[in-house]
């Protein structure tokens, strides 16, 4: 898989691309990661890539020229399944988005600023507009990380058996159950006795029983979803 | 305003806590961001902090002495408002959280990886657990970069007047209206007409038109929600 970003802010993603499980999926060939600065396609010397909003009004917008010669540059070296605008108004992502996301080869993720993109942008050159929870963040760098390692994390290979995605939350629309590890008592705070018993069986339905138990406490939305995926 | 930030990759902020609105609102002096390295409060001299979970199963478990020391360290410095464990089944993150959060003066957010923390840690050493979304994540290192983007963008003198995060969307419970910039026709498309008459009242009106309307297309939730501010 690869994922290209688009970006005025490329520092951002320093941390998080060559970190974890991006920089792991990238050691393994797995899925790549390409960042590009905006800057790069600006429309004068002055590298200028947003303007003010037609219409007044506070907040700078992200110009549609660049943004177009950037896309345009990627799709006549490779077709892309998706074009994505990280959007506050977007499609809420979501596990079963993740999970049809990490089918596709190559996806362009577009990162507004400021006052985000010209509408035109919108209206012409994305395929979707994914927004990753309802509050507003600065631009949308950390968005496309978000992405970026929800959808990496679960493409087969990726991670190692020891933190297989398969017993993650939501995979079921179940929360995770509880985990302990050592030591068994701390502070006089203990650990369940079954899970110290040996009983697998037994520990198999703690295990259930919590995850029903939390998910009905913390997130009864979960409880009446149909799998949709 | 000071956020604590505990985690097992500290690389993982780099980009983001040295760059845009963080390090503004730092230069500033309005709101600091420290990140805590979970190895430095390791048990042993191999800087062991995870072990395998109680019971078996895929997945290492963050142990609960290194997070217990690290707190209790910071704590003894200064009052917390909130110790804020990121967990994909805690209360999702809203803009009204945001809201509420970006008045506190000091907060801890504290990072999972793998399979997450022992459980005791929730039960008995944060105040809050908080998800940015329905979507599993490789750690909480970006969950807890989002929540920090979103808190002090807020913060008063962080943002320019010309980036005001009054107009943002979910403010008032709807989306941002679209915006335009230069060119007003790029490759046939054009700008609306009303954005460039210089009508002010007429453009206040299509902008609000607008915001009703996109919102009643793209989130109808957000039209029956009362102000929970």
């Amino acid at each position: 898989m690869r994922i290209d970003i688009i970006t005025c802010i490329p520092e951002m993603f320093t941390g998080t691309v060559d970190q974890s499980i991006l920089k792991r999926a990238a050691d393994k060939g797995l899925a790549h990661i390409h960042v590009h600065n905006l800057r790069d396609y600006a429309i004068n010397k002055h590298n200028q890539i947003d303007d003010y909003a037609f219409g007044g009004g506070a907040g700078m917008v992200l110009m549609i020229e660049p943004i177009d010669k950037c896309i345009s540059e990627l799709k006549a070296q490779r077709d892309y399944d998706e074009v994505i605008y990280m959007s506050p108004d977007g499609e809420l992502l979501s596990q079963n988005i993740s999970n049809e996301l990490s089918l596709h080869n190559n996806i362009i993720l577009l990162c507004g600023h400021y006052k985000g993109v010209d509408e035109r942008v919108r209206e012409y050159l994305v395929t979707r507009e994914i927004s990753i929870g309802d509050y507003v963040l600065t631009g949308g760098e950390l968005a496309a990380a978000v992405v970026a390692d929800s959808v990496i994390r679960l493409i087969p290979g990726v991670m190692n058996d020891e933190t297989s995605a398969l017993t993650d939350s939501f995979q079921d629309n179940l929360v995770a159950p509880p985990v302990y590890t050592r030591p068994a008592e701390y502070k006089g705070w203990k650990v369940p006795e079954v899970l110290t018993s040996g009983h697998t069986a037994k520990i198999e339905d703690w295990r259930f029983d919590q995850a029903v138990e939390r998910t009905r406490m913390k997130r009864p939305d979960l409880l009446g979803k149909d799998s949709e995926v």
